[in-house]
């Protein structure tokens, strides 16, 4: 690696992880870049000194960042990049991207898989762009970017299989308000991020058909049990699924009222269908595509999980939201 | 054992847990014996049909209740005693008993040590009663008595060490809205139940000073691993600290609007002091106590507890709550 790690960061995307994650950077980093798609959003966040569309509240210095609608010109100029792009538009993201990835650090803030590939964030980086292991990290756990917007305290855990390289990173994400754990786990990290997201639907499915708080937290245990299965089976090495970073996200995303998955679900439980439930929602709900990209995987490891396929038979088979999580009960414990 | 299983059954007890037991034993047997310390409650029940005191919404066919105000009466005139008294007071009415209990089928739904003593409920009813193991169980998981009056599906999990005597009561408890779970783990239960009220008051606590939901799983992580490992300690048998009747009722105590010792830690949070919140609370925050015993018991084992060790501090040696859980954050990961 030829630079100085972090050298400088770029901030690769426009929604509201990406957002506060640049609030975070900015506070340890005197200037940051930061690729956004439109150049009419960035126009805005430059005579608004905010982000136009998410997290309107933290206002920024602009004098301290450089705004790259186009990818290729954000990356060039850049030797650590944050990916914060929603999973599903990641491809069409990265498919304008003809500057060689190799020499960089690459952070993945995605929480979700490739569609259709199936692939983990950080197994693309590696295999299609050749950014060696021990230059990618992730950042994953319980971190709803509206608490990060309000400085409230919040913990994150840096995956990357380098130690060396996980410890410099840290110095860009930690202050007051944020605390670091770490972690060598990267698979299990990003698989438990998809999960959690699916999970959460179902959560949410439950909590709209006015079941309560008892049976939210046997159905959260239950989650739980099956995330491990399914990770244990995927990337069997040691880990302690009670860490923050595995059961912490998923109960943030499960309790939270800014959960957009929990949000989704609550909808179809409420008796919308799936596709109005889709279009009300203004912000992409990952679990949707999680699910299934989970679901194919499986047929390979077929690891018994009730609660995935319950939420798969309700969103891509028509099967009934009401009798599909009534039946789900007798399979919890 | 004489008698056929169950037999006939008492609720011992006149708060909220053990209306909602007696509703759920009466969705399944004929009728019930119950025992309450005050004849004037018990004149109030049969004349308006509901505990005048708790789960009002909740109405009785009181033909099928034979009331008492005496316990040693409604000892002798029962089989199984479902004992479900709020620990703190839990002595006060054992010291009354001269009725023997060592042929009865004894149920422990008490979330709490004996103060003093700081034996397990359990324990306490073999030794002093010489009730044989095999003889007793326990209630455990994450079951608010609110939701029992809502009739919204939960489940419990039964703990005894005998699988057979397990299955007969099971049948006592499982209706349409409530399934049971079963265990040998009673020990291990009995501690969670204590633990789980503890660490509530200190989610209450930092819910009190506004910290969020990001926080909330976090602390929430930490705490079942300090759970897991002080169990671990003090019962090193073989158990899945994230089945429902150890994280499930940690998680409905910390998460839920019903839970008391999290509106008692909400109290302090919000700047209450210990004493004033609670005068301000009407029924007892059982973990108040727990942390006591805990602390005690611990003092043998020399288990890593900052979150234990941190409320010890603030309810028994008056240290600033602001502080001690500000410290506390930095201990969590």
């Amino acid at each position: 690696m030829p630079m100085e790690l972090p050298g400088k960061i770029a901030i690769m995307g426009g929604g509201s992880w990406a957002t506060a994650l640049a609030k975070i950077v900015l506070s340890t980093q005197d200037s940051i870049n930061w690729y956004m798609r439109k150049p009419e959003t960035i126009e805005e966040f430059k005579q608004w000194k905010h982000n136009p569309n998410y997290l309107i509240s933290v206002r920024f210095d602009t004098e301290r960042i450089t705004f790259f609608s186009d990818i290729n010109e954000a990356i060039e100029q850049s030797d650590t990049l944050i990916f914060a792009t929603p999973s599903p538009f990641f491809k069409q993201h990265l498919e304008k991207v003809h500057t060689p990835l190799k020499d960089k650090f690459v952070i993945s803030a995605i929480k979700g898989l490739v569609p259709e590939d199936n692939m983990l964030i950080t197994d693309y980086f590696a295999e299609r762009y050749e950014v060696p292991q021990k230059n990618i990290a992730i950042i994953g756990g319980p971190c709803h970017a509206e608490e990060i917007a309000f400085e409230r305290l919040s913990y994150i855990t840096l995956g990357c299989v380098s130690n060396e390289n996980r410890e410099i990173i840290s110095n860009v994400f930690r202050n007051q308000y944020l605390k670091n754990s770490y972690s060598n786990d990267v698979t299990g990290i990003e698989y438990a991020a998809v999960l959690k997201n699916v999970y959460s639907i179902v959560a949410g499915i439950y909590h709209g058909m006015k079941y309560g708080d008892n049976f939210q937290a046997v159905f959260i245990c239950n989650a739980i049990e099956e995330m491990r299965n399914f990770i244990s089976a995927v990337h069997p090495v040691e880990r302690d699924i009670t860490d923050s970073v595995y059961l912490g996200d998923l109960l943030v995303t499960s309790y939270s009222r800014f959960s957009r998955n929990r949000i989704f679900g609550t909808m179809i439980g409420k008796g919308y269908s799936v596709k109005t439930a889709q279009i009300e929602m203004e912000m992409i709900a990952e679990g949707y595509y999680g699910t299934k990209c989970i679901h194919e995987i499986n047929e390979k490891y077929k690891v018994e999980m009730p609660i995935l396929n319950a939420l798969y038979e309700i969103l891509y088979e028509r099967k009934s939201p009401f009798t599909t999580v009534r039946n789900l009960t007798e399979k919890l414990k």
